[in-house]
């Protein structure tokens, strides 16, 4: 299956006193993708998920890489794939592209576990068979 | 010599609706974790070094973990030192425990670079034997 | 003429540990819907003026309220119009609704100025027209 | 008695792409002062009252002015003071200067609440004794 796709316009105050995006402003951008796409692709809202079922996603690790850089204007693509889920893990591929030009990559790997991060818990299998929907061929275990 | 020590009190807005800090705000404190280094132990505000020098230090790629929770009111003690020093390099490993306990790892690659993002720039003398003083007995090459 | 709306959605990085979205993100939204304006409605965008023209326009002054809160997840309409236009400033009257519910309401001065908030500048003619389509018919002047 | 005073140092992630600070950072800004007022002069950190008390202090109206611009490297010193004190209210007055230059002033009204922001909590007899002592000779009912 395709990637999924959404995109962000880099806004004045996602930039900082050097004109260009903030890496900051990269990590919360990435973390929105993540929320849209449990929103939109997986139906599964994160405030459902915080406050009805007191769970959370937070990300353990993060490798990321930032080629060019972005500036207020700027439509960038957003790209989301699974690498790979585990029992209660997962691991995201996202990367974001400006008329073709690679902005920023960032591989993470997020953990379901109850709010406040203590004890790891199984995908539910719903939201199991809709995360496997996102698997790159390349990278799928 | 010893790495380069501060400390950041996490506030209620570093934290998300799940109560814990979000991991985009970890970003953020490590920015500012590197922007009190340069000022107060590189003798080189980003201030001068933006708008006297038009020169930035972007973040070309970093490696990050997060292997507990932080909440409101948490005192994280933050350690900087450095891994390498290229021509215009700089690796970077930060990290972040409370009370003892490992919350953030973060390992970082800047470029000294022209304001913008374009051209890489030597590191000055100057610049380039203080940062000298932060390479780690291990790591450094 | 109809005043200016967009939405945004409440994300859970917008909310801090109450829950709730913090003070803080709704000046940033506000902002954003200021953006998206100036981009949209009057075809002037941040990135031309502030680096095209060296203009800016900050925000000298604003009252706001905040009679309900808002979560992750809540879609908020924002409308937005203008109270007045001097020579340099603009007074903007905002507000944000979530399913007919007053969330927040934000009246904001600004002023056409060189980039670095230093001197006032006349708004362009064609500025000046387009943003007189969105003068609200109660409080024109 | 005096009133609060703390400083905070602006960074280069508080300035957007114009160089200056954001409008949405100083109620960033102001919320931390609260913030540090309450744990610091109050002896009531917000990780007690959210996560122990389930309480919070949303700011239900703010009147902001920004006189002036600010800049990375500014060392900004704010003052808190307090208006007046109701039943479950508080009005504060803040400011924020720079080498005895106004940048910032920010009057807001607080409502202790429970947590999510649903009904009003009269304040505990020990933190409005308290914040009496806070009460400007001038504004003081």
């Amino acid at each position: 299956m395709a990637d999924y796709r959404t995109h962000i316009q880099v806004l004045t105050h996602h930039c900082d006193a050097t004109g260009v995006v903030n890496f900051s402003r990269y990590g919360e951008m990435a973390y929105e993708v993540v929320e849209r796409w449990f929103d939109e692709a997986l139906d599964w809202s994160f405030w459902r998920m915080h406050h009805g079922e007191d769970l959370a996603v937070p990300i353990v690790s993060a490798q990321s890489s930032f080629p060019a850089a972005s500036r207020s204007g700027d439509h960038l693509i957003w790209r989301l794939s699974v690498v790979s889920i585990g029992r209660s893990s997962l691991d995201l591929s996202l990367s974001a592209t400006c008329g073709g030009e690679a902005r920023a990559s960032i591989d993470m790997s997020l953990v379901l576990s109850e709010v406040g991060f203590t004890k790891p818990r199984a995908w539910p299998d719903t939201a199991r068979a809709r995360i496997a929907d996102y698997i790159t061929g390349i990278a799928a275990d």
